[in-house]
């Protein structure tokens, strides 16, 4: 599946100077032309869609970020950046006839300055990278998107990934201290400050999530955390996984802030089992509970007990505490292989990425296994209990014939079904080219003029990342009187 | 002083049909049009700036809100928003023939949601009221400035206020799920969710602080926190500023986060001593430092030890710790009372508000004391020490010809330090009317045109407190050719 150019395709001779002056800018090592080399470039971690680019460029500094988008005003080229091309929603996704811009070049970390507790980072730098240059000093960065030993900085400002710590730490948003950005029209612009405390409109907090539609970060300011003193991760098994999501609520009525807390399904515990083996988690629990807690010992040595017990007051058959290093690896083992060995459950699998309010998850989680059994395919329940983010696996095999558009329909109505329970249609993987579809499920057609606005605030041709995010008015019809009430708008600056 | 009006004024016979149509909309009680009345609109909490508004309208619900905004733009109105006027920067000064825009009458919590941790208020809800509707639930909401018995929620999102508690829980902006807002032309628009996972662009971060520019927030949906466990207070007294300085960055390097964290040094101490009395604080002090520490009971016991450790380890002459809650109120008091006491070393006092990297607080201290020393005024310095947030109050009297210019003068000079040291010219007050000029100092031409071409988007006709936030062509010159760009900028939707 790829999504047609709505602009017209430019002939090979029309590229000729445009590829030349790509060429001056970041010079021949920073422009990929040939079709073999664009391969793989096609996709991002949404493989279900491709589209080859026209060409891809590989600039090394903001200054030549700028001058790339430059010339793509000049030209009128449609563009999209790339991170590390990790993405889960396609917002990295090729357009027909246009430029790719990988950040793939720019990845050095540009400042340490630890007394201030922040990192200077391109947009290119691995997320890892960044707990790895700090961890000597006792620091690390708290976004850990499943991905984080691959995706860049970059992708997480556009995407504002989370992670398992983001209930008590927060997602990338959270953690951006200042960027220096490329806007759409190519002006060097600098938003934020090293003070979280700052006049004027937060641009930063604006342009974290905007799925590259409103122009690349070249330069991004992270806040480091100080690494806890003292860490301990609880496992506890429940017959149900209504009795799960009790005690996630109870814990958190209790007062304690986990720094991630986890449920995975018993679908999801025998598929571990298989895979990872060594007795990872019991085969016949309804489902297993992941609390982990950090921060001074005396804290998580205190927290921890109570919410053993919290989670045996909820019926929890058994409590398992560790809290050195190596056994706390052990009880996470089975989870962070959870969606690999998924893999194993069927030929493919569809995760699908929504939010609920803590106090809907047993409701919820019913109404997708009555999905699961009207359609008769079983959905593997694997999520960040914590903050209401669920991750329902709906496995398939794509060789039978339907089956693909099937699945896509029950995501549809699991997606539904979490914003009429007050909810998101993603936590953590982005609109991009996957739901922009959805959102007039969660926004008024007012709400999304509104922001629509916005995107050409920054992004006037609208050339950076076109039908992504936003329903376009071809592909859903939402956003069909924009046009119109722009004339008047957007007009006067005072 | 006041600003002229940058629109025509209109004659008495113009206005006519205009206080008809807005009676239509709210009632003859809800426009308020004789001079007399109007004394009481004419300033915020920045006195020194007055102007009498050509009429005050005061709606109930937001669909009087935006009917009154639509009549503004259908007569060409420019509007200021109000709500309880406490604040400090001019930000709800009224124009002159325009219309202020009074939330005082929409004063109620429209939703109490304590499962999911959720309040949905009117924007003149005083903030008070929040923490006093949910604390019998063991509940409050957490940015508390000191006017918070008589601020209103509207102004807290407008100014993006902050308070004693901001060091760990963050300001305003961190405790807004979600918001109604009226934009300047007139559509409701809803923003953000109840839960904190959202896709799109982050509109509730970029409407909260944005000081009136964007439109009016009718209905508010604010985060509450558990209240914790116990709470615990530590007074520390020092022979130097410096020393308490260095106390405050041992404290936070240690992995403490203290709820609070304040320092008043010793003009401050003296004046708290002679006004409240009753030996608060050691007047021979060169300063002291408050920390307030809360959580669950294990953790604040062993932290608050740790802390009066760390202090005495920095040069502390003297701790004393406080649990029970009459203990704490008492070292509290003189620094409740701090600024009321300032008052009382002068004729008059001008607070500046500043913020810098907490590893610049002695030598930014150590700048202001040479300033204080070259202009000849003393300067008393309370301030939120944790997040560099500097309140330096300098003591002059307004009969003494020149005195106001000179001790603004000396206030713009510590903003500019400020800014230098890598910090922002308003930690909590806003930029409003009295600090346009100084965005300059922080943000480059192309900085504050981005931020233009936000503010265009929600206020195309530039009628929603012009003047404000930003500096304008005639007032400072920075903008001059915004209006320029603005042709080819915001004109194409796709």
């Amino acid at each position: 599946m790829f999504l047609k150019s709505v602009f017209k395709a430019a002939s090979k001779d029309q590229w000729r100077p445009i590829i030349k002056a790509f060429t001056e800018v970041v010079g021949k090592d920073g422009v990929v032309r040939r079709k073999d080399e664009l391969l793989t470039y096609e996709c991002d971690g949404l493989a279900s869609y491709r589209q080859r680019p026209a060409v891809v460029v590989l600039p090394r500094s903001t200054e030549e970020v700028a001058a790339v988008v430059q010339l793509c005003n000049q030209y009128n080229l449609k563009w999209v950046a790339r991170g590390a091309g990790t993405g889960l929603s396609g917002g990295a996704l090729p357009l027909e006839d246009g430029v790719l811009i990988v950040t793939a070049r720019m990845n050095e970390i540009l400042e340490t300055d630890l007394s201030n507790q922040r990192v200077v980072v391109q947009p290119g730098v691995i997320n890892n990278w960044v707990t790895q240059a700090v961890s000597g000093k006792g620091f690390y960065y708290a976004p850990d998107p499943s991905s984080q030993i691959i995706c860049s900085i970059g992708g997480n400002i556009a995407e504002n990934s989370g992670g398992v710590h983001c209930l008590k730490y927060g997602v990338t948003t959270n953690h951006v201290l200042a960027l220096k950005i490329v806007t759409a029209d190519g002006s060097i612009v600098d938003v934020g400050s090293q003070v979280p405390e700052m006049p004027g409109y937060d641009l930063t907090g604006l342009f974290v999530g905007s799925e590259g539609t409103l122009g690349i970060a070249t330069e991004i300011t992270l806040r480091i955390l100080k690494a806890p003193e003292s860490v301990a991760v609880l496992l506890a098994d429940f017959t149900t996984i209504e009795a799960a999501g009790n005690a996630v609520a109870a814990i958190i009525g209790d007062g304690i802030i986990p720094g991630g807390m986890e449920i995975m399904d018993n679908l999801t515990i025998n598929a571990v089992e298989d895979v990872v083996g060594a007795g990872c988690y019991p085969r016949d629990a309804g489902a297993i509970l992941l609390v982990e807690l950090d921060g001074l010992e005396v804290e998580v040595t205190h927290n921890i007990q109570r919410t053993a017990e919290i989670c045996r007051e909820n019926g929890a058959r058994e409590t398992t505490i560790a809290t050195d290093a190596e056994k706390r690896a052990k009880l996470w083992k089975g989870r962070k292989a959870a969606f690999a060995a998924a893999g194993h459950l069927s030929p493919d699998y569809f995760v699908q990425d929504g939010v609920i309010p803590r106090t809907q998850l047993a409701a919820v989680l019913r109404d997708i296994e009555a999905l699961s059994q009207e359609y008769g395919y079983p959905i593997a329940n694997v999520f960040h209990a914590g903050d209401g983010n669920l991750h329902p696996l709906i496995l398939y095999d794509e060789s039978v014939a339907g089956a693909l558009e099937t699945v896509e329909e029950i995501g549809g109505k699991i997606l539904k079904r979490c914003v009429e329970a007050g909810g998101s249609i993603s936590g953590e993987h982005g609109i991009g080219a996957d739901k922009n579809c959805y959102m007039s499920e969660m926004f008024s057609a007012v709400d999304m003029e509104t922001m629509q606005y916005v995107r050409t605030a920054f992004n006037p041709k609208g050339l950076a990342n076109p039908t992504k995010l936003f329903p376009t008015p071809r592909t859903c019809g939402e956003a069909a009187n924009a046009q119109k009430t722009a004339q008047w708008k957007g007009a006067q600056l005072y």
